[in-house]
């Protein structure tokens, strides 16, 4: 049997519980019912809403942008950061306390170019780049059975964001289209930009000054900074959204809701998430039991993983 | 004659202005139409929606804030900027490259304490404090008109923000109720908190770090960074508002509307705004022929400012 609210899953309790918990905040005159404004649902990306192995989809972004420059660009070559992200060398892009490699990479790839300049690159290369596994644009290798959380979420009154570690940015031109949530809801890094009046009009130029990083106790922050408002409902995939599994589960005077996806299918997916040298989700896999965090198994309870799947 | 939609507003050029915006971004099939979600309309707040004269609603807080806390807290007495705040001495506050006073006023009654108790502070400040001129809780004395073209807005599918430079956390707390604004379209001056989770469930704590100041350039700044979309109007009424008047008008390539609220009206309010000492318009009112943006004389072309107004 399927549920009907969310076709792609199995009829196992991950989905049985999304549901119980829907039907349980939106029945009016209960001590349960939250009343529609807030109901916030938050969602991580990368692992939560499409993959993130073997690479986070804007880390591909940004060595695709190095490799596009490099021919024009000699002094880009030469340099020895860029060599080093080109190598996915990330022990020598994390060296020092600032990460000094890995900040050079970013100012390269994400800043010094208008807010519209930056759309283009990223509009082009969404046409362009294919996931290494799945051969296709990586806004269609989407988890479907999370599509149909988001729409059964907003079909019942639900707000839904994204609390992401990505860069606000990189992920608003996409989304909307591909999750039906609208940029004022991607909660995500994010640095400041400059405005300028040019010639042309207007501008807002990317810097990485005042760099926010939206990522383990920062998507608590975030939701704060952001929303402004106590979620309800948070799922996640990694112990990077342990933070805002507890803001949402923890005392939470109004009924509340945690899940966390668990990458065991390494078919359709990949089998990476919680053991070593990955390991995304150690610490909030042993919090879940004590929380009531529900546990999806992807392999078990995902009838299928892409739209594109049989 | 009274516009239909805007009952508390003479039927003179800034109603006409407002309307015929409306009804043309709204028609479909034509050049013009503006599809909803991008209707972002942005409304500074102090001075906008509600009075800012003689003293900007949050500092009014803050100085009872001060007042309340000054009978127990005797090192506060003792504080010479607490001193020269109690007698609204700016020049003293503003001193120095970093306005040090001015910072240690705010860090003294914006931070240290969770989010929640910080909640608690401002509801119990709108229930006891009046507005000097009106001797109404501050949350009553607010722009009828304004209100109306909120609704109107709304009703036509626009989705409104407040863009201001008072705190995000303190009009989150009361902006919904009063013009049905969620906290999750307050964009104002942040800075960031920390999360704990203590024995009593998940706090975040304020603090001033990383303090962003929602005014002048940083208004759309803030607008890419909260809301990531261009807005097509804006409402404003002082040179802090005269970027994102820009930002929303010039060279859109969507149709766009300015409107700037100026403060003519001695008697029902206050007239303060094109000349010194407060002269908080002169700028904006020079742009605004240039750039067409509408300039609402607030004597003559509203009925009525306030609810409580016959």
């Amino acid at each position: 049997m399927t549920p009907r609210a969310l076709p792609s899953w199995n009829d196992t309790a991950p989905a049985k519980a999304i549901i119980a918990f829907v039907e349980k905040v939106t029945k009016e005159g209960t001590a349960d019912f939250v009343p529609p404004a807030e109901r916030i649902a938050v969602f991580d990306n990368d692992g939560t809403l499409w993959p993130e192995y073997p690479l986070v989809g804007q880390l591909a972004f940004i060595l695709d942008e190095l490799k596009r420059r490099i021919p024009t660009e000699p002094a880009l070559a030469a340099d020895p950061m860029v060599q080093a992200a080109l190598a996915v060398d990330l022990a020598k892009l994390l060296e020092g306390k600032h990460h000094d490699g890995l900040m050079r990479i970013l100012a390269l790839t994400l800043t010094g170019m208008t807010t519209e300049e930056f759309r283009s690159n990223v509009e082009a290369w969404l046409v362009s780049a294919k996931h290494p596994k799945y051969g296709k644009p990586y806004d269609q290798v989407i988890y479907q059975p999370m599509l149909e959380v988001l729409r059964y979420l907003r079909a019942n009154d639900f707000k839904t964001f994204i609390v992401s570690g990505g860069g606000a940015d990189f992920m608003r031109i996409w989304v909307e289209g591909v999750y039906g949530i609208p940029p004022e809801q991607v909660v995500g890094s994010t640095s400041r930009t400059t405005f300028e009046v040019r010639d042309s009009g207007p501008v807002l130029v990317k810097t990485l000054d005042y760099l926010f990083v939206d990522d383990k106790v920062g998507k608590p922050v975030g939701i704060h900074q952001f929303i402004g408002r106590r979620p309800i409902a948070c799922f996640g995939n990694s112990d990077g959204d342990q933070a805002m599994l507890q803001y949402t589960t923890i005392n939470n005077p109004r009924p509340s809701f945690g899940l966390i996806v668990h990458h065991t299918d390494g078919e359709r997916e990949f089998a990476y998430d919680a053991s070593a040298p990955w390991g995304a989700l150690v610490d909030a896999l042993k919090e879940a039991a004590q929380r009531g965090w529900t546990v999806l198994d992807m392999k078990n309870d995902w009838k299928r993983v892409f739209a594109f799947d049989q």
